[in-house]
């Protein structure tokens, strides 16, 4: 294990190319979007009411609670994007709109810390009772996270204030000792916002109770007391997953846990927590555990994008293999979750298989789950839509077969923002003497090393083109020799790297990646270049749905055939894996998007044909078109496919 | 349209082969095995407490109803099928033991004719209130239809007076108008059993009521007030298709109906009476409606297997061409319910397709519904089943990889038993000079035509060889000149007619049957032989999932793979449609039963190769064991596949 620490995120600036596109796209139309989606100001979209939730709690406006038990997390979660916003491009107006939330939250959280406002408006006889489906701790954790958010953004500490309060209220309450009540949330995220809070202010009680969370899951049935859980579905235990220990992570102690199971995004949340614990507690009994859950999550139960979940009933994992496409949950949530965590895992070990895995939920997975314009989320994200099929039949109710523009359980369009508005956190990590590059993207990085600061300034064509440029824009006296380990992406070929134009060896280190380790001046510059050929993927054999297709893929993009360009019934078409493929600008698309275009063949559809007969199908020649997964459903509505038929 | 009368069971005796082996398993074991049932006698089971509801309500025993709305009609169906048992083999216990039934069920009736035993105890001022799912009167048609049997069996009247009285009070306060009531059943039944109450009886009243409920469906939304059925599931009407008006077949008047809609069985009941509105009506745009129904249940929505019922939920049909094989419903009660109405198609029109969709659905989706020794049952007949997937699965949740011995709602095991005691009803048809042989099996015909009754004894060898002789053995002086009417079977080929060991040119007439015109005597031998080769089936390419994968069928039985012959991860194999088939008697199963066996490959489940990868599969050779499908898990238990992979 080489463990290194992640850069906040002022360090690094999104400078250009197709993250500086995304971030632009969150900055400018997203989060004010979104605050309209939070106010209730989208005409035809699902309600919100998390800010007037927030409004009535705090004494400034009639009602009644509405929503979700868990709409307050929305709030936190757009405050964490927003903030994430303004670090990038500063904009008072939007720090006063945030203000004034801020000083709703204050007046919203009762005189002991305590904050949630479906229980204080409610339900107060009943905080801190059903820890299987309140969701307390799951709202304060977020509230945690974008209160730091804002006061990295800004440096005011009110919000920060009212969530130490609240955490110091838990730590009160919840925690070893007969004193004290023993619990843990159902939806775990307390537990990696009080890391985060350990991190920022150094408060070691913090660290403590998220390792008491996390330690406690799987030891206490009574906790999660889910023979209770009637209200999320019908019929017994047996019709109902909620009944079932597992769907919280809670069968086993965390230790023992071997298999990703239950809901997904919950797993997600808890990983990451268990990774905070194995990484600043130093308890390496936790990276054993998720060394075996990750092998789970991602060598048998994950889809080609990254995706996590493949039953649409309680959006949670099945059996190993087990991978549907077209009945598929890979919740957007549960995808940047699998990038928390793999961040996290990253971060504990050094491992190039972390960020690979990053890198394959984030561009494709978690991605789709936003339209390019930023206005239509999608929660669900198959890997084959039939609009007529997910219209019809009861067992893909869970499928949207377009984006929409919000939902009344809206998890997934403010994590897609803070997640793409801070995806440069993601990109380096380092230690006294070395620097690693998981990810690609134009920009500024200021890393602290042993000897100082040094500046590198990132100029990437990836993910379109495998062509980055690292200058050594600043290092100090002193620090000039640095190791700089190089993730050369999967699905690559013939990576050449260069220093100030002259060729290197390319040496990978016992980790996966490619280390030069020199000295090194300002002004000098590494090149990295790799060919990107359109790769044919197959599946595990196990993999029952997808067994003898393929999904096409170039650099880290999954790509995908939609009725736009293919016309309808695309199971018919067949590809040709050794017909050379074409690349081509999307001028439909925009955004610097490319196309594949790769001859095969289509099965004619003969509507003569009986439907049972001995007759050999008839083909005929065609072109297939591919877009990239994550940019599906940006045109006109229709069917999508990521596995298609060979000839 | 040739219109032909239909033989009663009476006249025609199954005397050896296939179907004697089934009626055997009937008489001997399933018709007692079934009494025990609906006594609760079977150990482990889950109840029925059919039996006991009857004495509760004549007064017998002391207790309340239990089990569903509808479990009267399983004590209808069973008598019919120990009526049949007792015309193939008479049987004085049975008899009586049928006899102290029908005491209980006079008693149970109520003095105004009302017959119901849930509503008579349970509910009484619920009486004809809930046309959705209240099921009164497809109890009454299934004990009119066990009334007619029992009839026909003993010639004694009590429980055919019972129903009689029972159909009077239907007639009394139902139909056109102002002192009837407007309603219809919610599941159709009643109106096929009124026909065949008139087709006994001669009383028009019956034929005229039947036609009432048939003409009324789908004009008067008031009456199937589904908005009210929340007893059934739960969620609001978007969730939830029992709120649609066409899971009732109520959603357009009858002859509007273009497509096979909702409920499988509801619509095959349906379909029936209004194919005898058809034929003893003579209602010809009721055949108009008819045959573009059928179109779309066989030629767009069945399944290879004659299953019909594409979704668990609401055990319904969804649209043109969803035919998934591992989330099928396929009831076995829908099977049965496409034979009765391809009967009544066959009779009306004398189109050979109509019983070659009989054959399809006999001799695989609705036989597969009981094991071999009659002791456990399948509802749900789906086409590939791995048993850690419908563990899994919420979305498999109405599979069950095992037959059981019985079902809370047991509709399915009673009809089977039905079906098959009766299975010589769907042999021959005949008119004044026709005669037509639909569907082959050993034994004796007594046949009335327009000179008096003809004799004919059959000896087949099919289905597992295509070899049938028949011999006139009685034919009335002035009625030699008779036209034979023989179907060749699908899937076989070279057939070649014989009279009396001479070959005659083959002529099908213009509905695809083998004329055989011409003077006979006693004692003239027609024979008929046709090769069975080994046929694979390609479903339309519009059908998703089976799109480039092939069924195995010799003569009319479905093939399938098994774990039990095969090993696991059965989706692995690859067929070889040009490798010889070797035919092989399975001494494992018995029952003169016939395994093919065919060259193949496996793709190696290689364990150690990642989740996706670009290498290409291992494969090694094979030899496939398949087993007709209608016999599948009547060995351990495991995975079974009917749709398999080429090489």
């Amino acid at each position: 294990m080489k463990e290194s620490n992640a850069l906040q995120l002022p360090a690094i600036r999104i400078q250009g190319g197709f993250w500086r596109d995304r971030m632009d796209n969150i900055v400018r139309e997203v989060i004010p979007y979104q605050w309209m989606a939070l106010n209730d100001q989208i005409p035809d979209a699902e309600p919100s009411h998390a800010i007037e939730n927030f409004k009535i709690a705090a004494g400034k406006s009639d009602g009644i609670f509405y929503g979700l038990i868990f709409q307050d997390s929305d709030v936190g979660k757009w405050i964490e994007a927003a903030s994430y916003g303004l670090i990038d491009t500063p904009n008072p107006e939007l720090e006063k709109t945030i203000d004034g939330v801020i000083e709703l939250i204050a007046l919203s959280q009762e005189s002991d810390g305590y904050l949630d406002t479906y229980f204080s408006m409610s339900a107060p006889e009943k905080k801190w009772t059903d820890f299987a489906m309140g969701h307390e701790m799951y709202c304060g954790g977020h509230l945690i996270e974008g209160a730091i958010a804002y006061f990295q953004a800004t440096g005011k500490r009110a919000f920060l204030d009212i969530m130490i309060r609240y955490a110091d209220h838990l730590d009160a309450h919840f925690g070893p000792g007969p004193k004290k009540k023993l619990a843990f949330c159902g939806h775990p995220e307390i537990e990696l916002a009080l890391c985060k809070l350990y991190a920022l202010t150094g408060e070691k009680r913090y660290l403590d109770l998220s390792r008491f969370f996390v330690d406690e899951r799987g030891k206490h049935p009574e906790v999660i007391d889910n023979s209770k859980v009637i209200h999320w579905g019908g019929g017994g235990p047996a019709m109902n997953p909620w009944h079932q220990k597992d769907y919280y992570q809670d069968h086993a102690p965390v230790r023992d846990q071997a298999d990703a199971v239950g809901h997904s995004v919950r797993a997600m949340y808890l990983y990451c927590a268990m990774a905070d614990q194995w990484r600043l507690g130093g308890d390496e009994t936790l990276g054993v555990a998720l060394k075996k859950l990750w092998e789970s999550a991602t060598e048998r139960r994950m889809y080609v994008t990254g995706g996590l979940g493949s039953q649409g009933l309680c959006e949670r994992f099945t059996v190993d293999h087990d991978l549907p496409p077209d009945t598929a949950y890979a919740e957007t949530c549960a995808s940047i979750g699998l990038i928390f965590w793999a961040w996290r895992m990253t971060l504990a070990s050094s491992e190039r298989r972390y960020a690979d895995v990053l890198e394959r939920a984030l561009y494709n997975g978690a991605l789709s789950g936003i339209s390019l314009d930023g206005t239509r989320y999608f929660y669900v994200n198959p890997l084959e839509v039939v609009p007529g099929i997910v219209k019809a039949r009861h067992d893909h109710i869970h499928v949207k077969s377009e984006r929409v523009q919000w939902f009344g359980c809206a998890c997934c369009p403010p994590n897609i923002a803070r997640l793409v508005c801070s995806i440069g956190q993601f990109i380096y990590s380092h230690s006294d003497a070395s620097i690693w590059v998981h990810q690609y993207a134009t920009g500024t990085a200021r890393i602290p090393v042993a000897g100082g600061e040094v500046v590198l300034e990132q100029a990437s064509e990836y993910p379109w083109v495998g062509s980055i440029n690292i200058t050594v824009r600043e290092i100090k006296q002193g620090q000039e020799k640095l190791c700089l380990n190089l993730r050369i992406p999967p699905n690559t070929g013939n990576a050449v790297i260069t220093v100030n134009g002259q060729g290197v060896p390319v040496k990978l280190n016992d980790d996966g990646y490619a280390m030069v380790d020199r000295v090194w001046e300002s002004g000098d510059v590494i090149g990295m270049k790799f060919e990107m050929p359109v790769r044919f993927i197959r599946s595990s054999p196990l993999v029952r749905e997808t067994m003898g297709q393929v999904a096409v893929q170039k650099g880290p993009f999954i790509y995908c055939a939609e009725e736009a360009d293919n016309g309808p019934n695309l199971h018919l078409l067949r590809l040709d894996p050794t017909a050379p493929a074409i690349l081509e600008q999307a001028s439909d698309l925009g955004h610097g998007i490319m196309k594949i275009k790769i001859k095969g063949t289509r099965v004619v559809a003969d509507t003569e044909r009986p439907l049972y007969s001995t007759d050999p199908y008839r083909s005929e020649e065609c072109v297939i078109t591919l877009v990239p997964y994550f940019a599906w459903n940006n045109r006109s509505p229709g069917e999508m496919r990521v596995w298609l038929a060979t000839r």
